[in-house]
C-alpha cells in the first residue's frame, strides 16, 4: 500500500523548486517553464527558436514527457545539450526530476535552460520546477475559450504564446476574445503571436525571450 | 494534512464505476466516455453528432470542466439533457462525480450518454466512468506523434476519432502514421476521420455509434 500526502508533496515541491531556482541563480541560468496541451507545438516552437538565439545565448533543454526520447533527439540535433525525463505515467515534470535532469548538465556553460513539461493544461499549473519565467503556449486550433476553461494554467503565465498563427484564416479563433481572457486572469502577461512551422513571428520571439533574460539579470545584480 | 491513499483511491473508483455501469445497463442506457486533449474538438463534435442522432437515439450529455459551464449550455441549446460538472481544478472527471450526474438524468428515458472528460491526454485515462465505449478524439493539428508520446490514453480506447480532418492539407499530419501507431497500442480501435467543424464524417461516425450501441444491446440479451 503506498501512502500519499497530498498537501506535503506540493510543499516539497516547492522548497525543491526553489533549491533549482538557487542553483540556477548562482549559475546565471535563466530557467523557462513551457507549458501547454499536447501538440500545442512546444517543441516546433523549441526547434525554431534554438537556431535565432543560438548565436546569442547558450541554451539547454529539459524535455519531459511520459514516454520516448523523440523531443529530446529532436533538440539534439540542433547542436544544443538536451535531457529527456521520461515521467512513466506521471502528467507534469516535478522539482525533483528537474534537479536530477540539472546534474546532467554543465550549468556553468548555460545562459538559458527551457524545461518542456508533459503537454498537459491541467496538471504541469500546480507543479513549480525552479523557473523564472512561465510560458504558455496555446495553439490557436485549440479555440479561443481555452483561457476561460483552464484558468489555474494562465493565471499563473509571465506570457502566452498563440501558436499555430498560420492556421488563423481556417478557423474560427477570435484572438481579441483570447486576448481579453488572458488580460482578466494575468494581467501582466505578455501575449505573442506565431507560426512554429512556417516560422513567422519566432525573431521577435527570440527577441523577448532575449530581453526578458537581460531584465533579469540587471534585477539580479 | 490530507492524507490520500493512491491505491485505495483507483480501487474505489473502479468499484463506483461498476455500480455507475450496472444502473446504465439496466436503463439500457449506452454510457460513452469521449476524451482527448483540450481543444481536440469534443464539444464541438457532440454539436454536430447529436442533431444527426437525436431521431434515432434519446441521448444525454454530462460535461466535465474545470471550471464554466460552456459546454453543458453548447448541448443544452440542442434540445437534450445536459448535465456540468466542475471539478473546480481536478484534471479527470471519476467515478463519484458521474454518479452525481446521473442522479440529475432520467436514465429510462434514455438511450446513450455522453461523458465528455475533462481536456487531458494524460490523467483521464485511468479513471473509469461507468462507460462501455471510450472514445478518444486526436486533433490532427495535435501531432502524429501523440499516440507514440501518450500510451496509456489510447491503449485502452475503443476508437480514435481522428478530428480537424478539415485542417490537414495545411498541416504535416501523416495519417498513415498515426493509424499504425494505434493499431499496435490498440489492435481493435476503430479509427474514424471526421471534421467537427465542416460536418464532413460526421453522418458516419453517428452510424458508427448507433452500430456499436446495437451491438452492445444485442450482446447484452
Amino acid at each position: 500500500m503506498q501512502i500519499v500526502l497530498a498537501s506535503k508533496i506540493l510543499e516539497a515541491n516547492e522548497r525543491n523548486a526553489d533549491d533549482n531556482q538557487a542553483r540556477l541563480d548562482e549559475a546565471g541560468v535563466y530557467g523557462v517553464n513551457l507549458l501547454g496541451s499536447p501538440g500545442s507545438g512546444k517543441t516546433t516552437l523549441l526547434e525554431k527558436l534554438i537556431p535565432a538565439l543560438k548565436d546569442r545565448m547558450r541554451v539547454a533543454v529539459i524535455e519531459g514527457d511520459l514516454a520516448t526520447a523523440r523531443d529530446a533527439e529532436r533538440i539534439e540535433v540542433l547542436g544544443v545539450p538536451s535531457v529527456q525525463i521520461n515521467t512513466e505515467g506521471a502528467c507534469h515534470l516535478d522539482a525533483t526530476m528537474v534537479a536530477a535532469a540539472m546534474d546532467a548538465l554543465d550549468l556553468d556553460t548555460l545562459d538559458m535552460v527551457f524545461m518542456e513539461n508533459v503537454g498537459n493544461l491541467v496538471c504541469t499549473a500546480g507543479f513549480l520546477l525552479g523557473e523564472r519565467l512561465r510560458v504558455v503556449v496555446l495553439s490557436i486550433t485549440e479555440g479561443d475559450d481555452k483561457v476561460e476553461k483552464y484558468p489555474p494554467m494562465f493565471r499563473h503565465a509571465d506570457a502566452v504564446l498563440l501558436n499555430k498563427a498560420d492556421l488563423l484564416p481556417y478557423t474560427d479563433f477570435d484572438v481579441k476574445k483570447a486576448e481579453a481572457h488572458i488580460k482578466r486572469l494575468a494581467p501582466e502577461a505578455d501575449v505573442l503571436q506565431v507560426a512554429a512551422r512556417t516560422g513567422d513571428g519566432v525573431p521577435a520571439c527570440a527577441d523577448w525571450l532575449v530581453g526578458r533574460r537581460e531584465a533579469w539579470m540587471a534585477q539580479k545584480t
